[in-house]
């Protein structure tokens, strides 16, 4: 039985990295004899918007609904639409409708890419030594459709949101997070912010502690997310799984790969753990109009989250395959080309192809 | 005249790093010959609280009102009294009821302080490379008291917290950020989250664009928090003045410190500009309780917040003088004592006569 897998190349450089993920999946393929159907959308994306005066077509839940996972490039184009329409009108709303309610994103010291940090002692990081996992809340907290505005245009002028948590919503999210630790280093770390944010994070930090009741073989610690920045710059080989709501998450994620400086090349997931919808796979950086158009964007978040999507769908050996032949192909010596973000002059398809080759070598 | 000064050392580190800055500005005031006249008091900590069972006494505000600054230490000891009940009962009291609207902090890569970044090709930051300013508001935006519970104690519980922003709340912080700059180099980032908390955050991206324009000579920028974190980590010499509301101003004053390796001895100002309300100067740690009664805790922090404080009240040259004495006994060679913190094995006091002296030394 195949893999029925939807496609969204979006904005920007999403149509650029796009074809080396597919090339990079369709080697993984041939290789594990795994049979992946793909189809190709093209909304969620300006150029769509433009001709239809929305993000996606009225009935994309049932034309996306059937699939087993979607592969999805960028999304956004500020120049012509503001950042808060596109996003909420097709990856915010694929997060909601499809409880897609986990957002996963390793953070991993690669070989061959300069970390911007350095040990107290001045001596670099080791490939390997920064190795977390940010497990992020990804439908509720403090991304609410909730508020609005009063006394506009006056002086008097104010503006409300909502953040709304849900026990039901944070404890699916923490069990997640400590399943992980479990299988992995058996740490786990919650971001929180309960001297301050006095409502719901002491709430956040109740579940937290009911959970880890149930988890004794899991070592849970917690800090403050303005502290919690700061040891991930002083001390990121501390770190092992990171629980989050959907903001703190969503900064953590950035700042955890920008600090093993793979901010270009990050992977990311948004499960749906049951599979009761579909999953959606996405790198971390966006559409990047300052370099869209060049053919020079650096494939790797895309081929990186396509090998998690295999991963999701039970494949865990082509997984592996795939990392290992990002990690060959940025290994120093290597001889693999590199785009521009990575001190060279190649081009996005010269090291998609690269890796596929690696992967094809085994 | 003189200046009437309320000293508040607090709980932990609080009480031993405030003997040094009281020390340190005597030597400021003998120098430069300045009146301050001290007043110390023993409410906003756990004793006081264990005593009184309220972190201030009723009559506080009258207490401290006619008060010309607040020389504050650091409050919080979880292990008897959760944070957001210390801090919601005396330090974030403090901010709401004098209007203490602007919170300051600046993060400078000091001499003889080891930075944890490097520059992409490897290369360390030089002393002075990294100098920001982050402009915090500090009154209302996501720290609010409205919000609460409901379902409790079922699988239906939830918990709500309100976001608040106000024309006048962002517009004054905005203001005083825009003069910042215009005083430093002429440069201003926003943070944002614009594309994500899509109600509040487009508001304030309103009211920056609308304060910009009348700053026709402060160039300004904006990016989303997630990002901004990582490029503080990447391109830390880029920013000048950075403005951001009361959540993003927390995070981001404590990556900057963390940032140029000073989160031990980065210093803070609750203002409030119009001096209607004492302003408040505290360090930006806290109370250490890993390290407290040990006399080991770093003064710097509780020692530059004293700067800060006279450079508010009208005294820049002694402001100047004590950044100079603290980077004299900083830079390497100085023969000056370090506590465990920089390396060294000096008390707390050691270092703070070393600064007294070096100020009294000009
Ligand atoms: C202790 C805490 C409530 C406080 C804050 O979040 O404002 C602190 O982190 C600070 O930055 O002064
Ligand atoms: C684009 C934006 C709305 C989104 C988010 O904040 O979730 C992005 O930063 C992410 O992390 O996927």
């Amino acid at each position: 039985l195949g893999h029925r897998i939807a496609v969204i190349p979006g904005d920007g450089i999403g149509t650029e990295v796009m074809p080396e993920g597919l090339r990079v999946l369709e080697a993984a393929a041939s290789r594990f004899g795994l049979d992946l159907r793909f189809e190709t959308f093209d909304f969620a994306c300006w150029p769509y918007y433009e001709r239809h005066g929305a993000m996606l077509p009225p009935d994309w839940q049932d034309i996306l609904g059937g699939f087993d996972a979607i592969y999805f490039g960028a999304v956004g184009w500020p120049e012509k639409i503001p950042d808060h329409v596109s996003l909420w009108g097709s990856l915010l709303q694929f997060r909601r409708a499809f409880d897609q309610y986990v957002n996963l994103r390793p953070a991993r010291l690669m070989p061959g890419v300069r970390a911007p940090l350095v040990r107290a002692d001045g001596t670099p990081y080791a490939p390997g030594e920064i190795d977390m996992l940010i497990v992020r809340e990804n439908t509720e907290g403090e991304y609410s459709s909730i508020g609005g505005r009063m006394f506009e245009g006056t002086e008097r002028e104010l503006v409300v949101q909502e953040t709304v948590m849900t026990r039901h919503g944070v404890d699916r999210v923490l069990r997640f997070a400590f399943e992980q630790a479990r299988r992995r280093r058996g740490r786990l770390t919650s971001a929180t912010k309960s001297n301050g944010i006095a409502i719901t994070m002491p709430y956040w930090d109740e579940r937290v502690r009911a959970m880890a009741a149930a988890y004794p073989d899991v070592a849970v610690d917690q800090y403050h997310i303005d502290i919690l920045t700061a040891h991930f710059v002083q001390r990121p080989d501390r770190f092992d799984v990171v629980v989050a709501s959907n903001l703190f998450g969503d900064i953590l994620s950035d700042l955890a790969p920008a600090c093993t400086g793979t901010i270009g090349i990050a992977p990311s997931a948004n499960l749906n753990p049951e599979r009761r919808f579909p999953s959606l796979f996405e790198p971390v950086h966006g559409s990047a109009p300052d370099i869209a158009g060049r053919g020079i964007a650096n494939p790797i978040g895309q081929i990186w989250s396509g090998a998690l999507m295999l991963d999701f769908l039970g494949h865990r050996e082509a997984h592996d395959a795939i990392v290992r032949a990002i990690e060959a192909a940025l290994a120093p010596g290597s001889g693999a080309p590199r785009t521009p973000d990575l001190g060279g002059r190649a081009g996005t398809a010269d090291l998609g192809r690269a890796i596929a080759e690696a992967l094809r070598a085994g």
